[in-house]
Parts: structure tokens; C-alpha cells; sequence
């Protein structure tokens, strides 16, 4: 079968040809129908640091996608030949303490595919049958395709309830327009979206953001306070990892408020915690992944009920064949969310 | 009346003769017994970088006491004249929106007694009805004298349930030993002290604490893990303050787990938030005074209840006028709660 | 001045003249603009069983309202005169426990305006300063003039999140009217409107319910399991009162959903506890008043950012003098919320 | 293998022999040691009204065990021959959406052992790989074989937190007793014991109830006022399935607590809902099983760190043989727990 693969530990990917894979009684072999490329597709496309010491080549990339069932092993009743699907790219142990009491997108077992094992953007892809997420008629194969990171929006904004709320969203990547999308569509009552590129903060305000603030003027906190009576925002997800992105997030949030953290820093961050976090009685959260399987029903049934709609996030559409040229558009600042045909 | 006194703008406190103060209608005048010395009160004698930013002599010291009721203004009619009491020291303005839902504690107009106005190193203070609490017989003076701190212990140790779990405290001075046996008393299966001092660290074995640890020996993750199953802690409550005791928590902590910061860093802390805070899916809390007024409650239900004995805390009992003495214990690490004896 | 007074122990009530009254220091006077009348009042009305036992006249009804402060006391910071207010009927005590730890709605000392003491069917009410609600411009005064049975609704809807959840709302007298528009504000994927009366369904289906379910056909539950994919109703909001009523609302609940009950049934319920309840896993919840102040920032920033437009719940609209045409148009089923102009 | 088996659809039960189950790939085989006898059990025995619309003969009984792992499927990496083990007896569908968000335990397909398919009455039973739980060496095996029962006592008593609160056991069954020993271990500060029995009563002493109540004499209501300073228990578990029981846990509540339902009644229980719930502002439970996997985790961890010794609760230990003992011993009321002997 055709596939994107990173085949040697140097910078970029090719779409070769490698043998389709073999499932075991408890699994599911999928024939994918629509990728997204993600951020860490980039990080593995330029070979960076982290990817050297995390990937092991060759390896079929890809962990978002949807597609069709092609067979499953004889142990699973959960799904079955034809079924729409979409999947939860992290595979985990099933039996730790963690897996054992609703963390398992903390398990330290994990495996994820097009990461630690081949993944998504190939003509196929096996994964065990828990990890398979039917997706009703409602959604569209494209907005499925994107479940793996608008489900990191779902499990960020809605891990409190939003509700009424002030929400400012710190970063407007993919991920953050969604979120921009989520809190509207959950009811927050005013959605301040944070985000330099003039383009990204037009898609946040397609989304749904009723005031963007561009963090270049150095003005973040005296505009959120503004919007808020002077309290500050109730709930702010921080979806940029910038070290400023960051500080400022502690900064407009209201006393006893939420941070969300989900943008991943580089290196260390130098944080005022006793004036920012601790003073002010905040309540912080380290987003990772979604909650199995809250967060992938939560996603399904917004999307279905029409509550949200993701479509303008979606800026590229390309057949798998032209993945240089979305992963270049993601580069330049062009794409937001990339989305393949594979077949 | 006699009072301990920021009298001047520099280092040292005096023991002078002040007006005693009058009371509105919605006030109580309290005739103060016992006084707890704070760590606050400390950095006022030393008259250090904060104090100067913050403190107006001439100012009337002490926030952590109990007393007597010796007058009520004319709309109180929750307390009388000779109930036995201490007092929440931080006074809320009580309608903005953080008062009005349960968040007196980080609300912005407060001020402390003792540190923006006068405070209960005296032999009389005055204060709002709203902040007095009664005392029952089951406890003691001097334990009713450090419920302020004691408070701040409750407020962290039970900020989620610790029954059953794995709970370490960083940083053994007063807080963090008071909350060594909150925790024990709250049904933690295990509890780990995280101290230099091997005089503190011994007070922490006579409150309750199965571990303790030295964290000099640069193995507190390791040990913590070995005591755990590999797992981690499920609750770390940072008490010291210390950007290592900071760093440390976050790295103690279990995935999925919590994180409550207490004790106040000088400067701004580097911390490594995605590999410690973000993949780890860790909850994280800054934690300020109590709260308005669960924590009372609960801190009063627990001793009264003989639930816990906070007796091996308080290492000094001193008249009011030997205060020098026992700043000077504090100060050499001897002591870790001294009492004055006021009245 | 002009009131509506019960002023004896029979059916009925009159319009008099009876003083102003006055305010201690702490308290509030306000001139009275608009008023609900509510299911409450209509009961005093009629003088029925609970009436009698209740009520002592000669009393000056209503605990719905808005108005402008006419006058504060010397100990009043928190409002001034001349701000548009609404105010919580429900006078608590403030110290008891359950006033100390966030439960005044249910504190055991609670007076309430035109039940227990002088109400707000007057042209001025007296209250203490706490209970008073400031109210923006962007709300009208006709809609804070039922910001307490509006309370009622948002305390009951949002206890706990409702975002993309399927939402049933079981009676759609005002308060389930209200409940509808609030779950729909909130980002419920679905809300489900129970009610016999057409009249009702329509302004049912106005606030935004997706799918109507007139009770009498002993469908119920067969119609919530078909509309949730056999699973039922996330939450299910009891507000008919009705034993019926009760007993659907536990057996359309899916399981380890929640059922929260507002309606007041006259007797004992009988419930199939085992089998709706203790089997289903389910958490039900009491719901009286509002949470002070909690809903009423809640229910303020919700109306204020246009979340939810309540108008087509208020059917009538009278000039004081004609409260018995409200009172007969609630009598018959023709009004839902009925608002009367006091000055 | 020997077997104690429901053989007929007539009262009572026989010792025989049957064939040893065979395994799936992802199933375990476990060489029983010690098992339980249930109330269930004692249904089945008498063959009453429930037994006979639920049971299909022939069929092994037994639920609660703990034994040895004999072989496991291909696909088991969770437990290895030799593993000291309990196991969860709800066998559960595992993709609904029940199952995909923490509520297994009320999964609409739960097939229960004992009940619905061969149980653990026998000297192997089999299991899917997910339902086992290795047991720490700190735990005995006849505590280790009553974890099913223990388990609805640690679900009831810590569905919310316990610490510092006020308890009320309304029941003294085994779950009962169990649960008046995990809520002191989880730091009650008083935990109160209602139940008829004398002798269950004195267990009840042993397990830490501080307070004891007989219903027979009416002022069930009286003494917990009494005790709790006027307020009523915070926290109410109903273990006794009585419809005065049931009335009482409402009743003896504070405003505002916390109710949860274990006992199933066995006819519908008429409720005064308005004055004992919702006036009240009651948070009610229906509790049934057991937390798949949390609870699991915190029984293994109370008992292994010996916060809780269940001991007394377990009166009886006799050899499967003598099986017709233990149920005469359990029916004449004479026993709480019995424990056989399999192999």
C-alpha cells in the first residue's frame, strides 16, 4: 500500500510503497479515507531534536484520520466491516492504576501511532478495536478526520464547565480556533481570542471570538481586564506554548480562576508564581491528549447536534500525493488545518 | 494598652502603650489571650524588600490569635461578650463577584490585620462580626490561637479528598507540619515529609509521617517513587516555598495527580511545564489564606473532634513581653510555632 | 403608600394604603418599578392549607421585583441610591454553618419577602444591603423584575454542566419555560420539553426546545429513549410538581444521569427507588432559591450578554390596580409569567 | 469439579459436580479459595419472586471470591499464572457509552457471575482478563474474597468526602458494618450506627461507630440532632433497603448533605420529597456496585496500607461443604459475613 513515511533519520517524508498491516484477534484494520497533518507531522518532516531522540525510522506517519472498516478480528463485537470510523491515536496499557481509574490519557505505557508505530497516513492502519470511534452520518469525513486534535480543544475548553463565562483562548493554532468554536458553542458568554497572525484571528472571529487582542503591543492584560469588568477571564486556555503566551495566560486570568496550559514550551518557563498563580487562588490543568472516551463522545455529539462547526479551520484540502505542499503551507503560516485524501 | 508595634520605618518591633481601639456597630472588640508569631511577622521585624513596599507605621502586629468577646456593636447578634474566639485576619470588602460566590479569599479590597491595619499583638483588637468564629470548650487556647495557620494547612491538605491516598508535604515549618496530620487525619495511607531540618523532620514523625526525607540528598523523586509503586504521589502540597521544593513537587507527583502551592517563592521560578506539568496531566492549585468560611468549620470539627493533635507544633511559650525571644527562636530555625501568652 | 395586602385570614387580598417602611443601618430602601406575581402569591390568594398555617396578615405580598434604591444606611457601601436593583427574597442569618460554607439557600433562619415579613407588591421594600443585585443596563426591567423564579431556573439547569448534554425539562410553568431557554443558552445538544398545556409547548418550543412530549399519552419514556438513542436524558429537570411528573422524570434519566427536583408535589411521592434510582446509579438533587450570589451573577451575565431572551415567558403585563386580571389569567392557564408596574 | 449449584428452579441448593470452564483468549482461569455468601445467594436459595423471573438453572452461584490465577488467555498481559487474585463480577459490554465514560458499573449488558452465568462457588471460575485485581501480599485471603461487598461499602461511604463530616449508617448488614469502618478510616469525625440488631450493633462498636441508634424506639431523628448540634449527619448512607430506613436517611440529613441509596427496598417507598429533599436541598445517590476500576484501587489501598481492619465483620469460615450452615446462619441472623473454604 502507498504510505508517507519517514524512512531515514534525516529531514523529510516519502510516499512509498510498504506492506499493508496484519491485526491481531482484538484489533481493526481501517482503510483510511482523510488525514490531518499535524504539528508534530512537522517536527518529525524537519527531523528536530525531538524528533531524533523520539523516532525510530522507518515509520508510517499520520495520527489523525478517519476511514472505513475493512476487517476485524475475531474478538471484536464493537464495531464492524464498513463502519465509519475515526480512532483514538494513543494506545495504551489498559490495565495500570491510571488506566484503571479514567487516566488513560496519562498512561505511561503509551504508544502512539505515527509516532512510536506506524500510523495514519497510509491506504491502512490497525489499531485495537477499543480505540475505535464510529462516526455518525451527521459529520462529515473531513471533520472527522480531525478528531485527534479537536478533541485536545474539547478536553482543554470543557474540562470545567464554560457556561456563562469569560474565555480568553492564548494562541489561535488549529487547535485554539477550535477551541474558539467549543466555548462559543458551550455557552461562554464573551470568547477573547489571543493570537498575532492578523489571518488566524479572522478565522477566530468566523469561530465565534467576540474581541482578538494581538499580544504584540503588549498590551494583553489591560485589554482581557477591560473586556471583563476588571476581574479578568474566567477560564483561559493557553494554546501557544510561547513562555510570554504562557505568563500572560496567569496574568488576564480572574482570582480563583482556570488556566488550561496545552501549548507545549519548548524549554523551561520562568513563572510568578506566587504573585500569579498562588496569590490569586488560580486552579491550573496540564492538558494531554483526551479523555478516553468522554472527550471522543462529548466531540462526536456537538459535532452531530450541529453545535459547532469547524469548517473554517479547515483552510487546505490535498490528496495525499501533495502532502509537501500542505506541510509547506503549514510552514509558511498559510494552512491552519491540512486535511489529506488518502483515498 | 500594651501592644507590639512597627513603630518606625526600620528593622525591630517595640512593646509600647497604644489607644485601644473603638468599634462600629457591625464590630466586635476582642480582649486577646494567646498570639501566634508567623513567618510574616518576621519579615516585618526584619523590615526586608516586602515590608517596605507594604507596611505604614505606626502598625499594630499579629494576625494569628484567640480571645475573649469583651464588646459587640449593636447589630451583632452572632457572638456575645465572653464567648471564646478567634478571627479570620483577612478583612473582605463582601460584594464584589469573588465574595459573592464563595471566593472572599482572593478577593482584592482585603486587608490583612497586623499587616494593613492594626493587629492582635495587643491586648485588645477590634473586627468585623462577620469574621469572628467561636471556639468550642474541646479546644485549647493555644491551639485556638494558631488557627489562622492551621487554617491555611486545612485549606491545601483538603483542597480535593487525601482519604486513601499518597500525600507528600514539601517543606516542614509550621504549615507544613500541621499538615502532616491533617493529612493522617483525613485517612492518607501514606504520608511523606519532604524537610532538611532534622529537628523538623522529627516533629513531622511525632504529626504522623510514615517518610521523611531529606531532599540535601538530591533522590527525593527517586525515593518518592520507590514509596509509591512507581507511581508518584497523588497529592504533593508545597509548603517551603523553594524554587528545588517547587520543582521537586511538580516531579513527585503522579500523573493525573495534585499539586497545591503554598509557600511563597522570592522570584519568578523556571519549571520545565511540559514534561512536568502538561504530559503529567497534573491539577495544580495556589493556595491563599482559607477559606470564608468552610475552612473554619472544618478546622473546628477536626480538633474539637480530637481528629488531630497539634500539640508537637507549638515548641515556645512565651509571655508577650519575651517576644524578642521568641523571633530569635524562629530565626535560628529552633523553634517551629511559638505562642505568646497576652493576657 | 399603595401595596397589595393580604389583610385577613381569608381569600383574597386588597389594595391599600400601609406606611412606608423604614431601615437600619445596614439595610436598603427601594422603590419598586415592576413585580412578579408567582405561583406563591396565587396560593396566599386563595388562602389553601399551607396559606394558613404560613402566613400571618396582615403582610404585604411579593418577593419578585426591581426598582431603583431610594435609600441607604450609614453602613451601606455596596450600593447607592439611584442604581437599578433586583434583590433576593430570601433573608438569611449569615452565621449559621450552613450560611458559612455557601448553603444560605438553605439556611434553617430564613425570612422570606412577602411570605414572612412586608414584600414587594409596594411602592418601596426595605432589605438588608446583602440581598441587593445590582442590574446592567443591558437587562430591562421587566426581565429583573423576575430574576427570582428566573434564579430558580438557572440554579436548578446549571448545578452541573449541561453543555452537549440532552436535557429534559419536565412541567413548563414560567420556571420551565425559563429552564428551557437557559439549557439551550448553555449548549445542551438537545432539550426536551414535557408539558400538557399546547399553549405552554409553544412558548416551550419559542425558548428553543427541539422536541415537545405532551405527557397524557402515557408515552414518555418510549419518546425520550427514541430521541436519545435508547440511552435517555442526560439531565432532567423536575418542574411540574406532579407525582407523575416526578416518577417520569427518575425513569427517562439515563443511568448515572441526574435528575434534579424543583417542582413542590403536595404529598408524599411513592418511587420505585430500586429500580429508577439505586439500579440507574442515578444523583438527584433538591433545588430551593437560588445559590447566594452565585446564580444571580450567573443568571445577570447570561441575560446581559444576550444569551437567552426570556420574553416570551412574560405574557402579561398590567399596572398594579389590575393585579386580580394577573391573577385570574394565571388562574385559568392563559398567562405564564404575569409582570405588574408599580410606579 | 465441585460446585454449588442451583440445579432446579425449586428452593435450595446442591453440591455437585460440573465440568471446569473453559477460557477465551482474553480470558483468565482462576482456582477459587475463599468465597463469600451474599444476600443474593440466600435469594437464589429461597427461590423467591426475584429469583424466579432472573435465574435460569442450572447455574454455579457465587460472586464474591478471591483464589489463584490458574491459566490465562493468549492476549492476558495483565496477570500471569500464580497471581493471588479478586475479581469484579459485573461483566460489562465495554464500548457503550456508559462503559466509554467511567460507568461500567451501571452498563446496560452487564451479565453478573453467580447470577447470570456460572459463578465462583466452584473451584475454578472463569473471567475476562479485565475484571481481575491482583492481591498485595498485606491482604489476607478471606478479606480479599470479600471485596465485591466491600466494594459497595467503599463506593457508598467515599462517593464524596467523608473527612471531618458527621456519618450515618442506616443498615448493619455487612455492607453497613463495613462502611461504618472505612468512613471512620477516612477521617468521620462521627460516625452513627442505626440498625435494629443488637449483636450487629456491638460489630458496629467494634468497626468505630461512636454512636449507636435502635429505630425500634422512634427518635431516630432526635438523636442525630442531638449529636450533631441541631444540623443533622452530613453525609447519610441508607444500607438497610427498609422503607422507614429510606425515610429516616432523609430525614436525619442536614440541609444541604448528602444522601446515597444502597438498600433496595423491595416495593415502591412512598417519600415526602418536598420537606425531607427538596426544601432540604438534598444531594442524593443511588449506589449500586462498584466503581470499575477506582474503586478497586482505594479497597486494595486501605486495607493493604491497614487503615481499615474488617475482621469482626466476618463471623463465619467454614469449608464449601458446610455451605447449608452458613445459609442458616445468615437467615436466623446470627451471622454477618460468612466466608467458605473451596480449596
Amino acid at each position: 500500500m502507498k504510505a508517507i513515511v519517514k524512512a531515514e533519520p534525516r529531514e523529510g517524508l516519502d510516499l512509498r510503497d510498504v506492506p499493508e498491516p496484519g491485526i491481531n484477534p482484538d484489533e481493526v484494520l481501517i482503510a483510511v479515507r482523510r488525514a490531518g497533518i499535524c504539528g508534530t507531522d512537522m517536527h518529525i518532516y524537519n527531523w528536530d531534536h525531538w524528533s531524533q531522540s523520539r523516532i525510530r525510522p522507518p515509520l508510517v506517519l499520520g495520527h489523525e484520520f478517519m476511514g472505513e472498516v475493512a476487517e476485524v478480528g475475531h474478538l471484536v463485537d464493537s464495531v464492524k466491516v464498513g463502519d465509519r470510523v475515526s480512532a483514538e491515536g494513543h494506545i495504551v496499557c489498559g490495565h495500570c492504576e491510571l488506566c484503571l481509574t479514567g487516566n488513560s490519557h496519562v498512561c505511561r505505557e503509551t504508544s502512539i501511532i505515527g509516532v512510536d508505530q506506524d500510523g495514519a497516513f497510509a491506504e491502512y492502519v490497525a489499531l485495537p478495536a477499543t480505540n475505535i470511534v464510529t462516526i455518525p452520518d451527521a459529520i462529515s469525513d473531513e471533520h472527522a478526520a480531525v478528531f485527534d486534535p479537536l478533541g485536545n480543544a474539547f478536553h482543554t475548553v470543557l474540562h470545567t464547565d464554560v457556561s456563562g463565562k469569560a474565555v480568553a483562548i492564548v494562541g489561535c493554532g488549529p487547535i485554539g480556533l477550535f477551541a474558539v468554536g467549543i466555548a462559543r458553542a458551550a455557552g461562554a458568554r464573551l470568547v477573547i481570542a489571543v493570537e498575532p497572525s492578523p489571518g488566524r484571528l479572522e478565522i477566530a472571529r468566523q469561530m465565534g471570538a467576540q474581541a482578538t487582542i494581538d499580544p504584540a503591543d503588549g498590551t494583553v492584560v489591560e485589554q482581557v481586564l477591560d473586556l471583563t469588568n476588571g476581574y479578568g477571564a474566567d477560564v483561559v486556555c493557553e494554546m501557544s506554548g510561547h513562555p510570554d503566551g504562557i505568563r500572560d495566560s496567569f496574568r488576564i486570568c480572574r482570582n480563583a480562576g482556570h488556566v488550561r496550559l496545552l501549548g507545549l514550551p519548548r524549554d523551561d518557563v520562568a513563572v510568578n508564581l506566587a504573585g500569579d498563580v498562588i496569590f490569586k487562588g488560580l486552579e491550573v490543568y496540564g492538558v494531554i491528549g483526551r479523555r478516553m472516551y468522554g472527550t471522543w463522545i462529548e466531540m462526536r455529539d456537538f459535532l452531530a447536534a450541529g453545535l459547532v462547526d469547524i469548517s473554517p479551520v479547515i483552510t487546505h484540502r490535498l490528496p495525499m500525493e501533495d502532502f509537501e505542499t500542505g506541510i509547506a503551507a503549514m510552514a509558511n503560516g498559510e494552512a491552519a488545518k491540512v486535511v489529506l485524501a488518502v483515498s
